[in-house]
């Protein structure tokens, strides 16, 4: 499946935090640079996720922001 | 300020497309990676965006998804 | 790809309003039942959107509201 | 109350599932078609949702992605 | 209709600038407080917002980040 | 730093709800308005928020919608 999202960063798992309805899942894109998503557990479940698995992280353009110092 | 964003990711303009309402600007956040915002044309003009510039893509947790192959 | 993204609605192509940044696709996902994506234009070219194509509508389920009468 | 979100799916609520802060709560849009939502907690008792209550997703179109296979 | 969005803040309309896709509409929802939203130039339409008229905000919780000094 | 977000909203902290992923906080940006944010309780810890704390409600003007009556 191709999607929209202009944003398709490839990296892996390097932490998952579970909670009820959401996780919080942190992947190394590049080296020392992180992306944290929430998703929900269920989702999470779904795709099998596990430390150190490689994963991407989808954002879609018009989510980001940019700033300057 | 100090943002509750959990992602802020240091980069640099690679490409700004400006339409009437919106502009498209490209950051490199790492080699090799790219990150594509979606922001109003105003904005951009407030951040006085130019290519080379080093600025941040700012993205909310629970902006973002993730993939696995 | 797998998504985490939880609504993955499969429809067909009905309309596409081009603009400079942003294109505005119509899905038709169930007969009568329609939805409106904005993406950018290069994502809808790159993606060869044209009317009547089968295509999905994805949206992440914290992007979605809850309404009642 | 008249919304600028272009997309306003009706159907029913099929299921909730309540964590602390956040619910997920799926509804049905048409035969077979679901819309997963995640709301806070708060909203779902203040919309007195139940299961087999008629329900919107109400989904901005800026969060709408597209995909095709 | 009600809804989930946690935020539905009234204001009146000071500003809207159309664009081809999209629409930059200004509110102004306290003395000095503005907020600026970009929706579809049809919804725009559709609302037939016009300089003057009483319009809400309406923003998901999921939407809004916090920062500080 | 400065933020892309059009919308900067000033304010102080009148309520925060801890759940286990995720913190829901309101801020009351003007007298009797308050703006409630959904954000991760982590990002809530190291802002160091506080009942009566001075914050800002962030939000990128595309999450915005417009309704009226």
């Amino acid at each position: 499946m191709k999607i929209s999202a202009r944003n398709t960063l490839k990296g892996t798992v390097k932490k998952i935090v579970p909670g009820v309805v959401s996780a919080e899942v942190t992947l190394e894109v590049a080296p020392g640079v992180e992306v944290v998503a929430v998703i929900t557990k269920s989702s999470a479940d779904s795709l099998k996720l596990s430390l150190g698995k490689e994963a991407y992280a989808v954002i879609k353009a018009t989510e980001v922001m940019v700033a300057v110092d």
